[in-house]
């Protein structure tokens, strides 16, 4: 049996497109983003997708994402579950930080290190810290020792995985089709698992925003084939873009 | 212990806008209906009221209301359950008509007592009818038997109710804040269950679009007190524009 998963990384927002560290803040869609997460829905009923269940996170740019692209196609009657797991990975005390200043105050390489090594994380927010999600009531039913100060693309797999493991999967065993809208990294968390690649991989692949990534996994649901829908060049543009956004500004 | 719910009748369609008989059929709102929904959501906000838990129907005005509005109050995270026991109710062989033809057609009296009267359905879509639920992916997973090719506001009443007591009040009478997010009948079914009128009243009662009416529940989940949030009269007038919307054009 073949199992039908796509992955959609929510449209461009307002600190994409700032080149800000944006983390757990609840930054909005740009119009951008909008028209993203649109044409992102219109390519899964290009492509005769009929999903069963979608999941997504907390974060306002990927629950719109995901609301706008199941409007597209036409199956806003689906399911929809929010969940904090699968947020972005948290950018510690580096949220909110211009990515540009960032890179020429600390160097290029410190915020490639910050950004894309897979387990060393920025320095922590203070639980003290308004912006700490301790601090933030749609987090107030969680137990507060779970909620993270900073993450790793390690520590961010590791919150995210439970989630696949206790909601996602039995929903694609039990022969569902499933739409996960959410972040850059908690994404790339799912693709490593997925694919069984290495670190030093994970950290050279990049997810582009609103463009559907379906996976067919196997009866143990790894990876059997992936690919973007639509126009493939186009997907490997956009992924370059996002490897760019990293870099200081001239 | 006072219980907190909201009902938000869903924003203008387009077939409010051309004055059809709508029920199942799944239409989509209007740019007047979009921002009457983000309105009902600032109103929201502007009352400092906290969802913790939303409901609405699977048809795509309500479900689209439900997202606006939270987005508007700042509460796009708050978990959204939709359900067809929320949908409008099912108006048989009428959906898809004209009123005002349909009352020069059969008298203004006839289309009164459908759309009016309390126990008197329109005649019955057949189930071979391609717009009949059974024929309708999204309910696939339902028995077939449970699924109406008509309603009267009485049978809609009968089946709104058993998802009032499985679903909507376990919520409250965990003192959690309730919206629901639905339709003109199916909200009138709440609104005649928690507050006691009678069959006569509720045929005399109007719930305009997109204006949130909070109800303040006692510990037995009756209406303690009802108000629309915002311009009293503004809500006013709205409800007189829904019943006259049935008169047949001159």
């Amino acid at each position: 049996m073949t199992h039908k998963l796509v992955l959609l990384r929510h449209g461009q927002s307002q600190w994409n497109l700032e080149n800000r560290f944006t983390g757990w803040v609840d930054v909005n869609l740009t119009a951008e983003g909008e028209a993203q997460a649109t044409r992102g829905g219109e390519l899964i009923k290009a492509e005769g997708i009929e999903i069963d269940k979608a999941f997504t996170s907390v974060l306002t740019r990927a629950i719109r994402t995901c609301n706008l692209a199941l409007e597209a196609a036409g199956q806003s009657f689906v399911p929809v579950v929010k969940d904090w797991r699968l947020n972005e990975r948290h950018y510690g005390a580096l949220q909110g930080l211009d990515k540009a200043e960032t890179a020429a105050k600390h160097g290029e390489e410190q915020v490639k290190i910050w950004r894309r090594s897979y387990d060393i994380p920025p320095p922590a927010m203070a639980a003290s810290d308004p912006g700490h999600p301790v601090n933030d009531p749609r987090y107030a039913g969680l137990d507060p020792q779970a909620l993270p100060g900073t993450e790793s693309l390690a520590t961010t797999l590791e919150r995210v995985l439970p989630y696949w493991h206790d909601a996602i999967a039995p929903q694609l065993k039990r022969g569902r089709t499933v739409l996960v809208t959410a972040h850059g990294n908690s994404l790339r968390a799912l693709y490593k698992y997925l694919t069984g690649i290495s670190e030093a991989e994970i950290l050279e692949t990049n997810i582009p925003t609103g463009i559907p990534l379906l996976f067919e996994l196997d009866g143990s649901l790894k990876a059997r084939s992936h690919r973007y829908l639509g126009d493939a060049e186009a997907a490997k543009r956009a992924a370059e873009a996002v490897a760019n956004q990293a870099k200081a500004k001239k």
